[in-house]
């Protein structure tokens, strides 16, 4: 079998990209890992974050490998400060993220919405402002809607209800642009856009890290359709409803094999 | 010092609970565990919760004790299937609650609402079931309202909706006593009490766990108040937030320390 792009996530919420990437290239084989058994990571300090990802990297590269997706942003956050070092590249999605709203940004206000760890991390500010100087940021955590959608409330008019509470301030400031920073919100961008209005652009980690791997061509990233392609699913943690969720995120394509696995083994 | 009680919650729900015991025997000490890196259980398979429980216990079984609290639902019903031996007695929150729901129903039709670890185990309908065959039971998983209790949100007008949203099955089965079976949602019980009405009694695990240690003179529990008597808070992952919400939870209680311990060492 071809080396597989190793794609990782807190949950299942990095499924979004899983799908998105699988979509774009048809002929690479994917391997994901959610640490089911010790989410959500967006509440927890930057040091516990910091172990758990390592030994997740480690665990990733049990498989042959030809890259690896860090498709969670509080994981990410953790990467900016000390990086990864091993055989193969890791990627995460803060740097695209701000890149492409740098790049749809009329007037350089951005807002972000995360994690608390994400949004306490200034991961994106930080970024951002190294890109360029100039640019304005607003955030907001926003702890609720990583539960919300791991509910299945997506469309309920309550998400819609904790959402605007949440945007209120950041409305307040103006913004042109909203970063979508946590592989979770993606699935609530229809709740995000009636809330935003027309004014504001989108952006999530799934598009701006699509165009980042784009970039990469030593990763000789295949568009062929392969289909003999697996997609295993690997957690360290399974429930009766996770492997429903898993099932629902990655739609209209489907996983090989979803297994438990031991992350203290 | 002398052996303190040891309170056992996956985060800081169980606060609510080691305030009460240290009110009613302010002659005790008490050892408090939060394994908040990797809260929250109710989300997480038997299986897990199992071996998350027992590697608890021996942490907390590094201080000497005359007694363990398991002062978390999701944790207790994986005890009521395979006790814990150890060198001293181990309680968990399920059977007071369920004994007090039936000494306070009318009409012996009680509705339980817990994290959806807790209702799957379907933990509280059979405790209920084995002490009385004639009771009724109805459950109802209510995965956000732990979140919402960690947000901060206790009296918002948005927090009586979810409620509303979850109750709305339960009232339809003209329940007359409900059980709170999680130690969060004590912090709730203003907003239950609006929306179940004067007609339904609240029982939750705090009250019914005092009446339980009050029936076990052996462990010589005191009420003699005892100035240098300590509550030591230990956490398996420790945030700024998290320490906030620690203090607000045990106030008017102050905790003589609050310190992070490796769970994995």
């Amino acid at each position: 079998m071809t080396p597989a792009i190793g794609v990782f996530d807190s949950g299942v919420g990095g499924l979004t990209i899983l799908r998105e990437l699988a979509e774009r290239w048809p002929g690479e084989n994917f391997v994901y890992l959610a640490d089911t058994a010790r989410l959500p990571y967006g509440t927890k300090s930057p040091q516990t974050i910091r172990q758990y990802l390592r030994q997740n990297v480690e665990l990733l590269q049990r498989s042959e490998l030809k890259a690896i997706v860090v498709a969670c942003n509080s994981a990410s956050t953790v990467l900016l400060g000390e990086p990864i070092d091993g055989p193969v590249p890791v990627f995460n999605v803060i740097e695209p993220g701000a890149e492409q709203a740098l790049k749809v940004s009329q007037g350089k206000c951005i807002g972000v919405v995360g994690t608390r760890a994400t949004i306490i991390s200034d991961a994106y500010p930080k970024t951002l402002k190294k890109l360029d100087a100039s640019v304005e940021t607003f955030t907001q955590s926003c702890p609720l809607l990583v539960p919300i959608v791991e509910e299945g409330w997506v469309t309920d008019p309550l998400t819609n209800m904790v959402i605007y509470r949440y945007m209120n301030d950041l409305l307040g400031h103006e913004i042109d642009t909203l970063i979508l920073g946590c592989t979770h919100y993606p699935v609530l961008r229809h709740a995000f856009a009636r809330v935003c209005g027309p004014g504001i652009e989108l952006v999530d980690s799934a598009s701006s890290l699509i165009q980042l791997l784009e970039a990469h061509p030593e990763l000789q990233l295949s568009q062929k359709p392969e289909p003999s392609r697996r997609i295993e699913i690997l957690c360290t943690d399974l429930t009766y409803h996770l492997e429903g969720l898993i099932q629902s995120l990655i739609h209209p394509l489907e996983a090989s094999s979803i297994q438990l696995v031991d992350i203290s083994s």
